[in-house]
């Protein structure tokens, strides 16, 4: 593991590592914030998710989270999108191959060889950190629109693996938009029954476990009926009987300006989680008061 | 005048607007955040200028200013930092031409004609924002390295003009580095008299004003030495008794996570003169406690 990026920012450390993924059987980049209190004591990780196009750089400069990380002590860890270099397969478009991992474990050619982002997410690189940072292994995860699916799907698929999860502008229906029935098509083929252990409002209706969901979006979302569809979590939810808080932000698009708008409120969210604080949720909305 | 962006931040609006500059004889952009305030009567107004390479955009997306602008109820106004277009004179290099203008007024070929930056930032900017944006008439101004030496430039060569000025790693004396030795035999010719109305530490030497200076530099800056030089103006400082907050911090370099770390430092210490506060100003070491 190489460190390639190494800045003072809020007191702490934001850094870049590059390492050799062998889920991925590629090199992979991530960033890590370290806050001030890592140099005393392990804390608690965020996981944080981006969306289509991004890399590991994308949060790290525009969300301006590691102001809350410092406030609360906490670790961010932010993966890259998909397996990247010269023989991972890529396609034309935006939306699928590089950049475009939609977090699952692909099974058709010729994707299944490095396009497996849920194991690297979920286990192969908390494993990493675990190994060679100051932090414990309490974890949630968050993310933005391809990345909010990621954090859901990979929180409801392993029930007590993190301690509580977010999303921004999430994709929370893939199988049944344009951007998920493109790439699901693709990674995991036409037969759509494969498709559901992917699909948030799927796996809501079984989740063995009832974390409660805190979702962010953007009442002017560009993307909000075509490919987002907030009302059908909301609906999935009321079915299962699975707490959500689902808010609708007035004005606010799909962009890095509505993320540093709400961050805030979602790592105060994460922090009482992981530091288990009784009342430090500062999200309106949000943990009934508690 | 052409609104080409349009961001809901904060509660705020972080919009970007094109328009035809006479003093630069081109189509500029610049970028204005109107806090939720401006919604109910005007606000004042904090000019941002950046650095070598940047434009409009590198500040907003990247400092997080929005959120104390927010919690302060003030503008930030950011311009481009040079003239542009096809017909606009250019050089090889990062360090002149588009993208390096230097906040100045050109006087050689091939510049002359539409190098005129400061005259923009000082005259023709805060005559169309004040005509066409719920704004005051109060204004102060920082900015970043070669915006850093702007600010600073611009402050002490307009007595009155600014309720306050601050900088992140200013080039303080671009007549001793690189960086402006380069850029003024450009635009000014090789007669270094001619220079010294452009060179903070030299025009401190007989400033009209005592507008206290809010300056922060990173320890670990990549160019503290070669271009930066902050002991200079804390030389030139204490010479001619005019009032400055040098703060070096420690292990930060040049980059964006050192502003956005200190950036609402200075948007308080820039509220609380714009607002008429006292005890308002955060900035440790800043404003003598008052």
């Amino acid at each position: 593991m190489e460190r390639i990026e190494h800045r003072a920012c809020f007191g702490g450390w934001q850094d870049v590592y590059r390492h050799q993924s062998s889920v991925l059987g590629c090199t992979m980049s991530f960033a890590i914030y370290l806050p001030p209190q890592a140099a005393h004591g392990p804390v608690p990780v965020l996981y944080w998710l981006s969306g289509l196009t991004c890399t590991e750089q994308n949060f790290i400069t525009k969300a301006g989270a590691q102001r809350y990380a410092t406030q609360h002590g906490i670790a961010i860890v932010c993966p890259d999108t998909s397996p990247r270099g010269e023989d991972v397969a890529d396609a034309e478009g935006y939306d699928l191959g590089k950049g475009a991992g939609f977090y699952l474990n692909a099974t058709r050619e010729p994707w299944a060889r490095h396009y497996r982002m849920h194991d690297y997410v979920v286990d192969e690189l908390p494993a990493l950190v675990e190994a060679h940072f100051p932090v414990t292994t309490a974890r949630s995860i968050s993310g933005h629109s391809m990345g909010g699916h990621g954090a859901l799907v990979c929180a409801l698929r392993n029930p007590g693996r993190y301690r509580s999860v977010s999303a921004f502008s999430p994709i929370v229906a893939p199988s049944q938009v344009p951007w998920g029935e493109k790439a699901f098509t693709a990674y995991l083929g036409e037969e759509r029954g494969a498709w559901r252990q992917w699909d948030a409002c799927e796996l809501l209706r079984e989740a063995g476990e009832k974390l409660p969901l805190l979702v962010d979006q953007g009442g002017d979302d560009e993307f909000l009926e075509g490919q987002l569809r907030p009302q059908l979590l909301q609906a999935a939810a009321a079915e299962a009987g699975h707490p959500l808080t689902l808010r609708i932000q007035p004005g606010y698009d799909h962009s890095y300006y509505f993320i540093s708008s709400f961050i805030g409120d979602h790592v105060a969210h994460h922090a009482a989680a992981l530091l288990g604080h009784h009342g430090g949720c500062e999200a309106d909305g949000c943990c009934g008061g508690h």
